[in-house]
């Protein structure tokens, strides 16, 4: 969370953006929280939306008419927006609650055009847009240039590190197989080529990453995929150099992004696959604008990369043992140091990174960390401030979620801490979520089932008295690439895709005791087949990855069966066996104590 | 089950309805098992699919080309399908794996016109057949008249039994009440009037009704309620006598079913409210002739109907323990007389019957008795016939699925009894399928919870050894009308409804091993508000309406929790003292030992 904006600095850019729709004949104009790619990061250059309103949240749009704004946000960031925003300039509405075409119905007046930029909104997304305008009888209108771009005079520059590789032996198949397999499924379906657009897809096609955002290694381009298996690669001078051009390899065209557009045009009547859920407004308009057949579906990479290989899961698996030392570190020193009450969550936060950083193989933190003393710990998404920041004190919870970005895996923990002697209720609701958190790594099931199906069983201890956490169990994680992937999930909501081997989810139960405390235990597992005698189906499990101990000392015996104490013990001697040679002699004797059975 | 088809009987009728389709300039002709109200349930006059194919299961469509033609089945019925239709005719098709929609797009020429019935499709059923029809540039034409009826000389006739009272302490709510409920939220949304096409929805609104379908005490009329809260009722002559119409009070407009059609015809300019998954699509096309503002949106009738209140809710309590008594009775006579191994499905399920008929109160079965012994158990949809009747033999399973229409409620109940000394591996089998049913039983969820995302509770034990079953885990119930009812399901299937108190629904999980044994364990459960001391959120939970003994021969106790076996305790010693005292004294003395603790 960044200062709060200085007074009237928003009114200003408000202004100014309005005299220019005035210009462009604009009712107003519509500022998403994106680039042109839709990912969760974004670059500096396409911070929009907290250049103009001062909200840095990770999701969110606003739209700016003529007399009046609004800034659009969900339950994660009602709080936040309130404190960032100059609410003389936009009114905050909860997405969710009051939507946007909500809004534009009792805001936009018939016969006006709402600006937008194409390349900022999916095409699913400008159509629930459109929609919005039609039913008012006003018109979306796409603008040549983003007006944003022309006010913001300090704009930073565009990331200009070079595209990386990402070595075989980590990605586990070459991308000249991957682009085999993927170009054989597009001749199937008669279609000549895939327009990619999502950066991952990308860079797992042709095993490459890139500095681009922060926390995610995303090398930001375009590519088209050709039923050949040849891609030709839109990224901006200077990202390519010799030795990646070398990895590329005389498949892969590299040309510069101002000649997307017409290779988009050169589909004339020929079929080209682009996902609406996905990819920018302005491919579609140009590749219908040139007569092109375009076929709406998912982006072919998606359910390939999601499934890892033998390499990557090996990948992972190093990587947990990596940042399980480095977590366990860190765990044995807040256990040393937090009783005597001088530990901050800054503080805390800091020392975690420097254990992950003492690997020499940490690439990045894989988001920023989550570092949450007492009240905070129940803010579902804290981000540790120097304004926010508390003392971890006896007799509280402290929760730290965090992970690290290292060239064969992407890591995502979180562990609840007691401070000192917890109150018997903190060590009930820690168990209850334990026993979800068991209940989920220990599940086999058939082939085909959906994280939909399996999510209640996470929530069934806490469920029985009378408790619930507001957030998903699980979400996706890539291999060396973004913590949030899709597009599997462990989710009340409805969701139809089956969990399948080596899909990388977590599995993070909860619960949150609102100005008190908040608990999670997130561990990353792997989708594997499950070896049953006598089974009479395909059957699944869960292998769990993250390996870190489980606060002992916060584990309410009696609540739980044997089978469940028998899993605590056992994950805690495989902690105890594979992280204690990692670690120094102090740290291991912390862990043996740490992971004596319950 | 009836007798096979007589040979070449169905290849003279496709025969004759060729000739009229070729009068008629159609290229072929869709006949659905369906009558005009797309119930489970048709009058013996609707059962236009059995009369041209033989076929009588209780789902599918025939389809017949000049050159050909198709009946579509679904899983249930792949067997039975072969067994009564004319293989030289009708090609077999299911009709997931191979949807009538690919079978068009093969079989029709474009310029050609497929007929349909518009009774007999639902509007959103019409329109997937429309759209594979116009796939191949072919048309999907209406018929003024069903062309099966012009050939059927021998035809039954309409079902001419009066309706009936459903009388208001049982139904707990005047029909006055309801409409004037339903109408304000019509007003609310500014629709003039609903049609209402399903006779249960009728049945419910009307606190009325019927006999004119097998099984279920179905009213078959149509009705449109108006925004000030009165009916227009169009049901055929003889329906409603002196009582009924004074019972229906002057709100109530009874009009011929000849009405129907101007009737909707005066809607034109005005908005009316239709429900595209349920009505026939022919309503649509009279609406939308006549000019009338046509909403599309569910059935108003269906969620109020499926929230049962105070008085139905202790109707159906009053209905478990009556059945409870029969089945009881039928359990002990069937502990002493299937070990001598004389006892058949047949005889089983008519002894079944007429206990429930020594009530007195039974108005029918809620559906036919499924019976099954040994292999026959694992025919999920099995229905026992003169050819398939098998004695319950010794070290077998033998599976029960049966229920009662009483005035009060509607009860569904499956036990699975061991015949003689069962197998280790059915006890283990056994034991799972109750660990499943007792999960769901005792589980408590937040409000907005859906039955999908309880499904997986009931499977997880089974899971845990690679099985499952190929069914879902439970179905909504009616109040004295159909024993499968909406909107809410418990199921793998995703389902947007959430379970709200007063639902009732069925807890069945099962396992099933081809041609050895069926299991079944099914209770059914209403929906209730949870009382849990410190709960954060508002909670539901289940309370169990069924009443019989569950077979402790085949519970194998080291398998069960000690809250488990505490469930089965509790359960059984609420049978024995609700039970005990209804039924005889050898029947009370075998339920003692029947309901001992484990």
């Amino acid at each position: 969370m960044t200062s709060p904006e200085p007074p009237g600095r928003s009114a200003g850019r408000v202004a100014a953006l309005r005299a220019l729709l005035a210009q462009d004949g604009l009712q107003g104009f519509a500022v998403p929280r994106a680039d042109e790619h839709q990912g969760e990061y974004v670059p500096p250059h396409a911070e929009r939306l907290a250049w103009l309103t001062g909200f840095t949240g990770s999701a969110g749009m606003a739209i700016v008419l003529v007399q009046k704004a609004a800034i659009f946000v969900d339950g994660r960031y009602t709080l936040q927006v309130g404190d960032q925003i100059d609410p003389a300039v936009f009114e905050v509405r909860h997405i969710a609650e009051q939507p946007a075409s909500d809004w534009l119905r009792e805001s936009l007046s018939g016969g006006g055009r709402l600006g937008y930029d194409p390349w900022l909104h999916t095409a699913d997304g400008a159509a629930r847009l459109r929609a919005a305008c039609e039913a008012v009888g006003a018109e979306l209108a796409p603008v040549a240039e983003n007006p944003i771009d022309r006010l913001w005079t300090d704009r930073p520059l565009r990331p200009g590190a070079p595209f990386e590789i990402h070595p075989p032996e980590l990605a586990g198949e070459t991308s000249a197989d991957k682009r085999a397999a993927l170009a054989e499924k597009l001749a199937e379906r008669g279609v000549e080529a895939a327009v990619l657009t999502l950066p991952d897809s990308i860079a797992w096609l042709l095993n490459i990453r890139g500095r681009d955002v922060p926390r995610t290694p995303f090398p930001l381009s375009f590519a088209i995929l050709h039923s050949d298996g040849g891609v030709s690669l839109f990224a901006p001078a200077g990202k390519v150099d010799a030795a990646l051009a070398q990895h590329l390899g005389s498949d892969i065209a590299v040309e510069p992004p101002e000649a997307f557009d017409g290779a988009l045009a050169g589909f004339a009547g020929r079929k080209v696959l682009a996902d609406p859920a996905t990819a920018a407004d302005r491919i579609f308009q140009v590749l219908e604008a040139a007569g092109a057949l375009v076929e709406r579906g998912a982006d072919p990479c998606q359910m390939p990369k999601a499934c890892k290989n033998a390499a990557e899961l090996d990948g992972a698996r190093n990587a947990h043992r990596r940042d399980g030392a480095a977590l366990t570190r860190f765990l044995a020193w807040l256990a040393r140091e937090a009783p005597a009450g001088d530990v901050d969550e800054l503080a805390a936060a800091g020392r975690l990174e420097r254990y992950r950083r003492e690997s020499n193989l940490l690439r990045d933190l894989s988001f920023d960390t989550i570092s949450g003393a007492g009240p905070n710990g129940a803010i579902v998404h804290y981000r540790v401030t120097p304004e926010t920041n508390r003392r971890l004190e006896p007799g509280s919870l402290y929760l730290v979620d965090s992970g690290g970005q290292y060239a064969d895996g992407t890591t995502d923990v979180t562990r609840t801490v007691a401070i000192g002697a917890p109150m018997a209720e903190m060590r009930r609701h820690f168990t209850l979520v334990l026993k979800g958190h068991i209940a989920l790594a220990t599940a086999r099931f058939p082939a085909g089932t959906t994280g939909s199906q399996l999510d209640s069983l996470a929530r069934m201890a806490l469920w029985a008295d009378g408790l619930d956490y507001d957030h998903g169990t699980g979400h996706g994680v890539g291999s060396y690439l973004s913590v949030h992937e899709g597009p599997q999930r462990i989710s009340k909501l409805p969701n139809s895709i089956a969990l399948q081997p080596g899909m990388i989810v977590s599995n993070e139960p909860g619960y949150y005791r609102t100005g008190e405390y908040g608990i999670r235990i997130e561990n990353l597992v792997a989708v594997r087949e499950a070896e049953i005698a006598g089974a009479e189906r395909p059957m699944l499990a869960f292998e769990t990855l993250t390996l870190a101990p489980i606060d002992r000392a916060l584990i309410d015996r009696a609540l739980l069966t044997a089978d469940e104490t028998g899993w605590v013990d056992a994950y805690h001697a495989r902690v105890r066996d594979t992280i204690g040679p990692l670690v120094d002699p102090d740290t291991a004797a912390w862990l043996d104590e740490a992971t004596r059975p319950l």
